[in-house]
């Protein structure tokens, strides 16, 4: 019994010890990255010598070979490229998007939809409040007209992301069911709480007719327009090409692991944005957040057990092609995933993360919450992981999403407004902090599940 | 025996449904506020039409007609002015800060700080790291100079108000003691985390000497070139003018309590700004939101039993006089207060409050803070509540901060970067709704210490 007991207590001296160590090295983390880190200055090189980066163009290009460049010279063992193929679409040189009343025309800022078709039409416009509206509406009466559909967001949802969900049908379904009705166009409302004057662009089922996506302020105008006026007609000029699909690359850089070389931890984020913007929040912050947790791993001289592998996936936007041939290739080549973290949520204040994982890592998981308390993380929970790295969900791997306040990020996210500016160094680098401090505790303490 | 157990649930069941009907009024105020909030409005009329207001200015006279014509729109039963006695201190219409070296000059931004005497003089400059360097140094180094405290505040930590508060007495103590030591003139490096090129103001213990802050890029560029050269000289011009005191007011409005009438709430933020920018988020933010909560429980129809009532306090910024002028003269009519909560600290996404309370009160309160679960908040901690409402304290009062993420807050922070713009509108109407809901919650569960 005594034996025992001495046993018991030297454990939970081990234990004792192993947080108090644990802690030590978060502590040392997030002060590295707070008085050291170098993610705001690479995200303005991003932003600002390259900008937005679409898959498929040129700029995403460059992106690339800037990517695995800056990890090179961050110190990662390794770098290489995964050729991932990616569509090729083109918003063209311009768009236009004028309504006209009594021959009174007013040009209002529209952006095309991902993938929109081109198009040059002018038709009546008919409103409807919902995709549901939509659906039960007889289509003789959408034949020929231009489908305007003018959900505004539920502003009393606490999260926003919630909020995005819930009227993200709008565009992604919307349409395509008013082609299949007979509309020769579609307008949507933009996918924000904010009441600006910034269109959000953003990916839809492909469709034959073209698509655009107004203002918060301009639906609400329009709108407004409509219930007064029984004729309104719109004119869509959009000059948008499909030009098939190409070779792009998902972007790849290791510290190679001391001890258990073969165990790998992901951390990534999307190379890709919109076209529009410079794809600042989305998700630029994440791609160089990913970065700064290898440069400052390197930089506190720590030599980690397992592999960690930096990943900046290409075309999350537009088909999620990184991400699933990611998964593809990593799974065909046997690698061990530990776990995979994704911040593509926006460069803002932490406040958790949560993640989709077995039962025992997400119990293992709960009992490290505290380290973070100081940190001001508190929220962590089962949700949603992040679109890169799901296709990796299997029933091994722990998958983890950065989580962070998100009032703001629909004021920003696929507007013309995402740019470094509406960036705060310190959110950003409290993010990466995070990122860093969770690969630490995964680095230390998971182990395959048999 | 069953008797009591009987009672016991009958107990439990009406806790029980005590906390449902809580959580649906607290939804009920979220609601409102988020999708009815005229917050963002009144804080947009406020920064537009009055811009900044120091106290003792005619734009603070506007502000305070402004607050009592406002809280009288919203449906206050009653709205009343409380004289007030401030500083009249003006910065004059111009202020120069020039950096000689070599003959070779270059104007950089400066901000007298608050008090500052007027003053024009040249004179060679020397810098140290911090007051205690200040401190120790022989004051046959200092006569005649200008001194140039330079201590960047400490970005590993985590709270920027901890690292305010760290790099504090350079502003407050500073220029003081640069005069006792012979000095002509002081520069203090702006508080602030940011890396840009706004001069911060603020206050300082009052001293005979001219005295301005640099912006932290300009203090950083000043600093290197005193490294590189034995001689810089500055030019500092400065116009300020102190006009004696004059008589301004708190403006305050008030639901009167049904039941029990006497039984206070207050509520409120500090009317007053520095003289540049528009003080949005210092404090309009913490204004607008105090009269937000009263238009809710209006709009809610919600009857309350306590008097609850909206104070706008005048001139926290420099000498606290309407914070410590409302204690006094609450406490002579023997108001029976139950709480007061303030919001300082910015119109950002809310954390939680912090608390001065008696041990029965914190121990009430911390049963609530699942409550809030539901809208992010987590953090329910002892700690400082506000500079308006401390002058409250006794052994019975419950005085509360808003608690919010303070990662931007110094950037804009006494500058004229703290304008309506940096206010993001669901940030400010999610604090506004924490505010309601704990006003709610004490004026159904607080009841006086005997």
């Amino acid at each position: 019994m005594r034996k025992k007991l001495l046993f018991f207590l030297f454990a939970l001296n081990i234990s004792a010890q192993a947080q108090v160590s644990d802690s030590a090295m978060i502590a040392k983390l997030y002060r590295e990255v707070l008085l050291n880190g170098t993610c705001y200055n690479e995200l303005h090189d991003l932003c600002k010598n390259i900008g937005h980066r679409v898959a498929g163009s040129a700029a995403a290009d460059k992106a690339i070979l800037w990517g695995k460049e800056r990890l090179n010279a961050m110190g990662a063992d390794t770098t290489y490229l995964m050729p991932v193929s990616v569509p090729k679409w083109s918003r063209g040189k311009s768009e236009k998007g004028v309504v006209i009343i009594n021959k009174k025309k007013t040009t209002i800022p529209i952006a095309a939809l991902g993938g929109s078709v081109a198009g040059d039409i002018t038709a009546q416009v008919i409103m409807v409040k919902s995709v549901q509206e939509l659906e039960q509406m007889d289509p003789k009466k959408v034949k020929g007209k231009i489908v305007f559909i003018n959900k505004p967001l539920d502003a009393a949802l606490i999260n926003t992301g919630a909020a995005y969900g819930g009227g993200g049908e709008m565009r992604w379904r919307g349409p395509k069911l008013a082609a299949e009705k007979g509309a020769v166009g579609c307008l949507t409302r933009s996918l924000t709480l904010a009441d600006d004057q910034f269109p959000h662009t953003g990916a839809m089922d492909a469709t034959t007719i073209p698509a655009a996506a107004l203002s918060a302020y301009h639906s609400k105008w329009l709108g407004d327009l409509l219930q007064e006026n029984d004729d309104v007609t719109f004119h869509l000029d959009l000059k948008c090409t499909n030009g098939g699909r190409v070779t792009q690359y998902n972007v790849i850089g290791e510290l190679r692991g001391a001890e258990f070389p073969e165990e790998i931890i992901t951390i990534g984020g999307h190379l890709d944005s919109w076209d529009i913007g410079e794809g600042a929040h989305d998700d630029g912050t994440g791609c160089v957040q990913s970065m700064e947790v290898l440069r400052t791993l390197k930089a506190i001289g720590y030599q980690p057990k397992r592999t960690i592998r930096v990943v900046l996936f290409i075309n999350e936007e537009f088909g999620n092609d990184g991400g699933l041939t990611y998964a593809k290739v990593t799974k065909e080549a046997g690698d061990e995933h530990l776990a995979a973290i994704e911040s593509d949520g926006g460069g803002f204040t932490p406040r958790g993360f949560s993640t989709q994982s077995p039962d025992d890592r997400y119990n293992q998981w709960m009992t490290w919450t505290s380290l973070w308390e100081p940190y001001q993380l508190h929220s962590f929970k089962r949700g949603w992981s992040g679109v890169d790295i799901a296709p990796l969900k299997d029933d091994r791997v722990a998958l983890f999403a950065l989580n962070v306040d998100n009032q703001r990020y629909f004021d920003y996210h696929h507007t013309k407004n995402d740019v470094f500016e509406n960036v705060n160094k310190r959110e950003l680098q409290l993010g990466a902090a995070s990122m860093a401090s969770l690969v630490y505790m995964i680095d230390q303490h998971f182990s395959p599940i048999p």
